[in-house]
């Protein structure tokens, strides 16, 4: 099992439980650089190993590295539980997010599961002593914006005809998420006509 | 001192060792509710007070109703380190960030803190199993979209530039969150010119 970790920002504090007890379970502990590694050594016993992935541009070459580390973590993720520990939130602008797209290819095998760290995105506002009350973007500079979180969704299919109009194709619906009474349903056309106050609908571009 | 504190979305695990540090620590924790009551029990020797903030459209009465709860929760921050504990994070749509507002107010003497916490916003991609990879939208359905929060802004005066035209008025700008190598600039005229990747501009209109 290969769990994907968000640490937080960088304060050691900012680790969840969570974080703790599965690096502290872990055969084997990755990261991708020295802040990370920093973080999970209290909790780890062997040295985590520094995956690199080297900024460049040769799509070739890059795929070797890539398949080369994917292979070195699906080896020990299938001899037990491996985690792969990242800075922020493992699912939002992640190196993560890739490295399981990867996985799926050159080990199928491997079950994947993601544990959310505190982001930049919700972080800055606690240390800028600011709020966001309201709707919100949130911008890498680069791209176009692809994704919608839609929270307190009480009405799913009627924001999904509003998001269809303006190209998002995909949607997930989710109730109560980390909780007994969670609720996740992917696809339109399952997805029910009303929410409520904990509803959150999720759509791609 | 009073600590707003994020609890997560309601998995125990996904509290912070921050978190539960301060709930340790706190001579006094209040709650908006039960659900955030459960999850603060296993930390404090004292049972965590509920403040009770009723839905009603009465703007009197509400004012009167904040006033209290505030005027209550200053009396024990007055004393010692105080905690208000919600589910999701203390700054992203929360209840506490009116609670900070009135306590600007009614009791201009009481320090506050916001310690983040995992939110629903980057919560859900973790249970769908899916990902976000470019800039995104978070919407509430009720309100229009208000911030921003633009990440790797290495020229954070060029973006103040575009969205001053989106009617952007207000800017911070902020690198390395949550380090000893923290940068917080409030106002337009005081931010540099070249930012990093780990820069960000947040926005307000």
């Amino acid at each position: 099992m290969l769990y994907g970790i968000g640490l937080g920002p960088g304060d050691p504090e900012l680790l969840t439980l969570k974080a703790v007890r599965i690096l502290k379970e872990s055969v084997k502990v990755f990261v991708p650089g020295e802040m990370a590694a920093e973080l999970v050594r209290p909790y780890v016993t062997e040295e985590p190993e520094i995956l690199d992935f080297p900024m460049i541009h040769d799509e070739q070459k890059l795929k070797e590295i890539w398949t080369a580390n994917a292979e070195n973590v699906a080896e020990y993720a299938r001899k037990g539980d491996v985690a792969f520990c990242l800075i922020g939130d493992p699912n939002f602008f992640s190196t993560f997010t890739h490295m399981k797209k990867v996985m799926a290819d050159v080990a199928p095998d491997v079950e994947v599961e993601t544990v959310p760290g505190i982001s930049s995105i919700t972080s800055c506002a606690a240390r800028m002593g600011t709020a966001v009350e309201t709707s919100f973007e949130v911008h890498d500079g680069v791209s176009d914006i692809n994704y919608l979180i839609h929270l307190k969704a009480r009405h799913p299919q009627e924001i999904i005809k509003r998001f269809e109009k303006e190209g998002y194709t995909e949607f997930i619906f989710a109730e109560r998420l980390f909780s007994d009474k969670e609720i996740i349903i992917k696809g339109k056309e399952n997805i029910p006509e009303e929410g409520n106050y904990f509803s959150i609908v999720y759509g791609k571009k």
